[in-house]
């Protein structure tokens, strides 16, 4: 058991949401952690468990609107506030917060992209070029040492984990990524939509935004950067009739003379030692199924019919590692805790 | 009413499957069809409605084994058999009988192709010979003059319908074509394995048979017939947590100076007037659960972020258009019916 | 082929719900019906092909606003509205209408049970007089003579059609009737609530609505009808993670010297000969998933473990039997065809 | 962390089955447990990655047939061996060992009725009158004191919880329990079935084992020792299309002038300062899905309509609290650790 005195006062703003609750479902074991303020401001006044009825046994504190937090009593803030509204909130908080931000609004580094993407100028420029992006394994030292840290979207985690490795590798083409993605239903959030209604969900799948997702310009920066000259990918994500879950089949050409071996040797060697991330021996194949409720991404690489391709595989939670958990993962890092505290759990399955 | 002489006397061999199940379901408001024998060997002896109870207030035979059919007695077969035990039944059928087989046996024209993927000689080489491959939009003249025709299988079905127009009218490259597949769980028919089982199948997706699976030789076939030269495929299936309902999301490299528009244009062409095929307007998604329990097929393009290329979406229920549906559709073909026959249900949705 | 002048002009108010789109599913293949108007306040302006691509191949009007029906171009009206809204438009539609509600509006013939269950007076207590209730195997007579049919409730229906016999025949104890519910998701509607968020109904179960669900004074309005006294009963509704389908297992005192055998004697004797219930040999156990789709219902009796009780399961498909379907039966009544038209199709498993 | 020589060397039989890696999950992070042997017949000789690849990351034995654990090695074993094969297992186990039996073998504590259900007669009728039930907030002191626990069945766990206070307190007659229970796929295990198939589960519901399950006997033998005297109950199972998760609901007579809000401050105060079970307050209703993952049972009461009734609703996760959750919180008391050990966990939602 910690102290009160060894725990940082940590605030989580938009408690009231999916990821909002998977961030206290995770951080409520922490040792080093105290969640000192919830806000969600259309619940504000009710108790996490009226909300959130399988965390009603935690003792927290009340769900607050967020102005009527008092940002001097806190150390830690994460930020689970929906696309678009987060810019300002930053903007405004005092310099001594840390700061963990799962929204999009921080993790495009050129505005001008996330202006074209998102239809607006961005509203906290300054602050834009400070946020360090939040793919923990592959940014470890600039994590170690940011205030604001911008967590990596679901799809583009599961995305770049392989293809960053494998691009500084030049062991594939940058001129031909096709990502066929397929998602769980709580990546579109507690929203009251038609679209994600039990009966609309079930029994079926569908790609959506195709040719047109917000995630596409994040993987894109993720992958020219690891590239070194301009990546456009095909990015086609599908909606899958399960809560959590990402797979990411990813189809790419090889280069340099590259097998499908290599690239799994060059992915077994970035990862090895990792807590997080698993390389699948040749043959097996990741399911989303085992890593449900984990912080795990697990990957695979199998060698195409098609000569000189070769098909690469990864799955995460989405909630977990492409969410809440990496956030966690990046909170570690800030605070000088290992990495993987409060991340321990196992899959659950089934 | 159509009286009882004006039907024909039809048999179902594996009436006991998934597949033998939807035969039934269709053909039992089939006004020229009267179902006149049932085999399950497990099941034989027992009625329809102890092993499919939703089928229990049908007035039909019982199930026997087949060695207690009376050949004579019948016009028509459906064979339903497990792929490899089909040829030896086929080739021992009298020569009056005509014959829709929904198995693998008779789908690939070359028997070595066959050896080589299912490892062993093929047993009725004289009837392949005479087998006819049963897709029905882009093979009817030849199947309704068919005596044995080789239903294709559901991934061929959703793959070829949209890429054999394509690869036809040149607009598309024939050697770099990627579809990603994504099936429900009944494609796996009702044998009991654990893979299969509900809580290893639920909230969870994954590929399977990465590059080795089946339907590959028989996709590449019609590839090859419509492209005029050899064609590979990456063919890479997935299980997704839905009972019914293939969606196979294929990537194209443009040809021939095409754009996404044209190859929808040239699949709205092509199916101009079908019944059962429809493409869809720039912009619009297919979904499963569209389909489902319905012969229908949708498919959809969409040009890609990456120049010079496409994306083609096309769903099926696997069951229907996928099986029992286009078997269905076959028959009537070669019986000289109309083709929709029995065929007319909408969807059923939510 | 029918002419169009056999067909009755007939339209949908509240075509753009899962109900309304039922109904056209399955009214779309009658020989005696031409759809002629869809109304969908929301939606007005779109084809139906927008709302329920499933449907988009079928040739129908533009869905319209209520207000811009033209009253004497249709010879029928189905309501399929929100409850509470239904009874001012029903008292201004034409004489020479024919109606078949689905809402709850007509259902309770005591507009003061109304007005304690709802909240509010009853605004059109004069149609509510003429109204008779739906519930076709056990009201067919009055059904036939009627101008405006109340259809019954998914939950009523599955509970009633086992219980009232069960009364009449005073077999069991009316002071003692536990009904234990279960239902698919699509029984609440299209509507976006966040309670039925795919991520919210998925892999789990709950109670709700206990000791005050709506359907409540429905049910004990035709038991207190059947027992000749007042009935009340315990109705527990839960919410199952499936689309479509309403299991009632429902546990009763036996009366009057009966056995669980007699029960079942008394249910198959009572629906013998009718096209859609059907009552299981002792032993047999009722599946929702054996109705999916159709207009069946399928019931089933056993002896409890504790003496002198019973306990009677039924199903049926809450859009089919439970909306749509028992709608449509009616219809086929009220304008004198063949009850079962169009719907004859089987169930749809798996 | 703990030194090696702190740990209690443990061995798990029948580690293959899914409460076998529900074992493994939640003890692969207890401080005091060392997993020494795993024993899985058909699995013998595999890593446990492969059976369950969710486990892949730990480090642990390899699969061994029961013939080959060394018995000296160990300090403490879980039996998850299918029921019917325990007894002889447990009967030949050397005496230095801790038993926690997570089969049904131990549960009956007279052989009679033990034969009567299972049709042969116990095989270790000497060890059944060591074996202590393991239902652990009832039982906690002679658990204690246990060499042999024999771990509850889920079904009765979550139908005693509530029950057994209610009768103790004389509030409820034992006469009139209607037990409706709901449970999710896993509680079937994961061997072959067809009725456990995805495609013959999901989209439905139906009951099962009507008046003849196994687990009656179970709640019957608990509830008639609360009750002082012979009881005989309705419990009806249903198999909902879900993984995990048991809803009881439960309809019960008052009795001794006690209302629903006397029975329910019963259970909160007997549960007070329980770490795992939870009264909600009137009002509320337990989900399934708000105990996924965890050992929590939440329970709620609500008066019926039917005067001098009330219903009272239970929940928990079928293979934690139901299976290896309990089976850990039992050991800890056995081993005198503290009974939350390793079992903090919160639940998982979405």
């Amino acid at each position: 058991m910690t102290n009160a005195s060894d725990r940082l006062r940590t605030g989580i703003l938009g408690a009231s949401g999916y990821t909002g609750a998977e961030l206290i479902r995770l951080l409520a074991r922490h040792p080093r952690v105290a969640l000192s303020a919830l806000t969600g401001d259309r619940m504000a006044g009710k108790r996490l468990g009226e909300v959130f009825p399988h965390l009603g046994h935690l003792d927290l504190p009340m769900l607050t609107k967020i102005e009527d937090v008092k940002w001097d009593a806190l150390d830690v803030v994460y930020c689970a506030l929906p696309h678009g509204t987060t810019q300002e909130v930053v903007a405004a908080l005092p310099a001594h917060l840390k700061i963990i931000d799962l929204s999009a609004d921080f993790r495009l580094s050129d505005v001008a992209v996330y202006a074209k993407w998102y239809g607006h100028a961005h509203q906290a420029p300054a602050a834009q070029k400070e946020a360090v992006y939040g793919l923990t394994e592959l940014k470890r030292a600039e994590i170690a040492r940011a205030r604001l840290v911008a967590n990596p979207g679901c799809y583009p985690t599961s995305a770049q984990l392989p293809l960053v490795p494998l691009l500084e590798a030049k062991q594939i083409s940058a001129d031909d990524i096709i990502i066929d993605a397929k998602s769980g239903v709580s990546g579109a959030g507690r929203g009251a939509k038609e679209a994600n209604l039990f009966a609309e969900v079930t029994e079926g799948i569908h790609a959506y935004g195709v040719a047109n997702h917000r995630h596409m310009p994040e993987i894109e920066q993720g992958l020219t950067e690891a590239a070194g000259r301009p990546v456009v990918v095909n990015f086609t994500p599908h909606l899958v009739p399960m809560s959590r879950g990402i797979l990411s089949s990813i189809y790419v050409r090889l280069a340099g003379g590259a097998s499908a071996d290599d690239l799994r040797a060059t992915l077994a060697k970035r990862y090895a030692g990792e807590a997080f991330v698993r390389v699948l021996p040749a043959g097996a194949v990741p399911h989303t199924r085992h890593v449900r409720g984990s912080n795990h991404c697990l990957m695979a690489v199998a060698a195409d019919r098609i000569p000189g391709r070769a098909i690469v595989l990864s799955v995460i939670d989405n909630l977990v590692k492409g969410a809440a958990g990496q956030a966690i993962q990046n909170m570690n890092l800030v605070c000088g805790f290992a990495e993987t505290t409060s991340l321990e759990q196992e899959p659950l399955f089934p």
